[in-house]
């Protein structure tokens, strides 16, 4: 990695080339799930093990907002935990996702009590929330920025899934039609503050490290699916175990 | 699992039943190391990866020691931080297991920044060293109870690797038959506490729970060394690549 003080383009540069190379769409899970590959019952591990993600977003968010000093971020940053929790007049992006585990005919008590994940989503997952926790704020928010990543997988997953299985429809998949929009306003407003608040090498350093740190997190979580799930699986005790074996 | 309140032996009869069912020396992991059919470069990416739990388990018993308000005990559980630090006089289990990554080849730099470490061996550790400062004490303690099922497994390694691998010797493996005593010490103490402290079916429920976590801590690393280092080995971005590849 480069160890001279990027100018701002550059340092935008420098973070989507990690996307480029880490985000989990390169992960051949996601060629698996996308291109109709995946038996009903490696789609509902994954809705499941990926509740669990989504479930921690907003608090994930919440102690991001715990640790800024400034109201006027707070505000801006506030409306992550409205999309994902939901408001009194619309619904939040964790009720969408129980739409797609619902289509899929998993009890919503399995899914919510979050009981039969694989361990290393949870840890993967509580990585994440500890690491917003206990590094600097900036790199808190940069680990935000695999949403500059997320529309390209959101429009292939669905395309994917809509042709090739006949369990999903686009009420199932609401969730990702949804984050389009939400996700690229949210990038946008991540990058332009890193941008201008990573002001020395160091800095920058630290804010690359961030987004390798996330790409980790999610790509961890679908090398353990891919393990546990697709041929050989091998399901951990206590896990879920789909009807009919992996 | 059972709702009734135990005896004290039964207690320890279900954390033994939990060992059985789930301590990591039934991963299909073991059995690969311990019978000789690993190359060289899996063995090191194990003892590099592992090096991540060992440096650990003094932090996570320091935790532990900033949490217990009875001297009593403190002085009991400060010897474990001893046995992996060491002391002036002798040296730690952390010092012995560098002589087996020294032994392997493998670069004392490489091992000790943990650069090179998968993510979910650092994710597992890391949960093992927030639950412990998360969960009240006697789930921390408890947690510590793979330590009953250690020598075993130790017994098995030393045999299987001495017999198996030519690169490994006595020297090497100083650290595991150093922990035969030491770790029949340690969880013969953590036992008599689980089994005086647990008075209620609630702390027996959460004591088991705790040995299920501890379980998975373990069994989560094997499962994700075998997905990255087992034939088809898939390395992620950024993790030690054996030579000669996987």
């Amino acid at each position: 990695m480069s160890r001279v003080r990027l100018t701002s383009d550059e340092l935008e540069a420098a973070l989507r080339a990690i996307g480029v190379e880490r985000y989990h769409d390169k992960h051949p899970f996601h060629a698996l799930l996308h291109g109709g590959k995946l038996r009903k019952g490696q789609v509902q591990a994954w809705a499941l093990n990926r509740y669990c993600y989504q479930a921690h977003i907003p608090i994930k968010d919440a102690v991001l907002l715990s640790r800024m000093t400034d109201p006027v971020l707070r505000r801006a940053w506030r409306v992550r935990i409205e999309d994902h929790d939901g408001t009194l007049e619309r619904e939040g992006g964790t009720a969408r996702w129980l739409k797609l585990t619902d289509g899929l005919g998993l009890s919503r008590d399995d899914v919510v009590s979050m009981q039969r994940i694989l361990p290393a989503t949870r840890f993967a997952v509580e990585a994440y929330v500890h690491f917003v926790a206990d590094r600097p704020l900036l790199e808190g928010i940069a680990s935000s920025l695999t949403e500059l990543f997320a529309p390209k997988i959101h429009r292939e997953r669905i395309a994917g899934m809509l042709e090739h299985y006949d369990f999903i429809d686009e009420a199932t998949l609401s969730y990702f039609s949804k984050r389009l929009d939400q996700a690229t306003r949210d990038a946008d407003f991540a990058l332009d503050y890193v941008k201008r608040e990573a002001r020395t090498t160091e800095a920058q350093q630290r804010v690359l490290q961030a987004l390798h740190f996330k790409c980790d997190v999610l790509w961890t979580q679908l090398d353990a699916l891919t393990y546990a799930y697709v041929d050989p699986g091998k399901v951990p005790h206590g896990a879920f175990q789909p009807e009919g074996g992996v």
